[in-house]
């Protein structure tokens, strides 16, 4: 039986993705969102939603460039407290001794040590209430190559992202495969 | 040491949202989305991305609504064929057995098995490319009340969702709790 519980920004899964900028002085930042993922297979664009308040915000303003970086869950510890603190306030990325790396393609760091990282140009910006969305169009993907599948494809389960669980303030790991997807392509009971 | 691979579509996790609408005929459809997930607190807000070609855009064209549903790992044989066939050449939901229920406050139909439901209305659309991102503003959630906790909160471990491996085609389940968020706002090495 279903209960309304009323408007709540509430899905599972959401994503535990690290957003990698410069400030106005090229210091790198770096600051954990749940609110994103990939929005286009072509040309591949990725969104993330920022509040105005943070850091990140006037960076990616500042620049037209972002990276979204993947951790697993070895970095949950880093992860958590790039989503605490603002790079406002301290030097995140400094403090817990991660490699930023500038990006090939765009002018924002990367996460050496975090499995995959996109390299964002900002292409979109809209703004939806508390959240102001901004869209990347990915211009290069750099993936561990320890992660990378014989198809030169990240391997999930060797990424091991971390998953965050909106309104519950906790993280998961990645459990078990279930099954092959586009499988079912007529329906049989 | 990481690897360049290109511009590609690939973070984890992804999602496996079910979108509900009803079609010109009021014909209720269901069609599975990787790319989505909440992009706004307040008002809470979900993005799904659709290609033009799908059945489900013209359907929220035609009537502002939509819903997004997270179903269940029991039902991920409906979901998959939810992704892989069209309603232009199938009655999805009837073939499969599943219920199709109006939301109270959008015209769009949400499935009655699947844990979680969110009744969405179409508040902005925007193209980025092969697909076009639909922003809903949340005007009621709908959850499975075994499902839900003692603070009246959806449980991920109930819910159990599906993941979605994108550059994979697989799926998998959520794995254990493995921390609480919002914890490390100082860092101490």
């Amino acid at each position: 039986m279903k209960k309304s519980i009323g408007p709540k920004a509430i899905l599972f899964p959401a994503p535990t993705l690290i957003v990698g900028t410069y400030d106005k002085d090229d210091r790198p930042n770096a600051a954990a969102v749940a609110w994103g993922g990939i929005c286009c297979s072509s040309p591949p664009c990725v969104n993330i939603s920022l509040r105005k308040a943070t850091y990140s915000f006037g960076n990616i303003m500042h620049h037209n460039a972002f990276t979204v970086n993947v951790p697993s869950e070895e970095f949950l510890r880093e992860s958590d407290y790039f989503g605490v603190s603002s790079g406002r306030d301290h030097n995140k990325i400094e403090d817990t001794g991660l490699t930023p790396v500038e990006s090939v393609s765009v002018h924002a760091p990367y996460i050496e040590e975090f499995p995959i990282s996109l390299e964002c140009r900002l292409v979109h910006k809209f703004e939806l209430g508390l959240h102001t969305m901004f869209i990347g169009e990915v211009l290069d993907t750099k993936v561990d190559s320890v992660c990378l599948n014989d198809r030169n494809t990240p391997d999930p389960e060797k990424v091991r992202p971390v998953i965050y669980a909106p309104g519950n303030h906790k993280y998961f790991s990645l459990g078990g495969f279930l099954a092959k997807s586009h499988v079912i392509k007529t329906w049989n009971t």
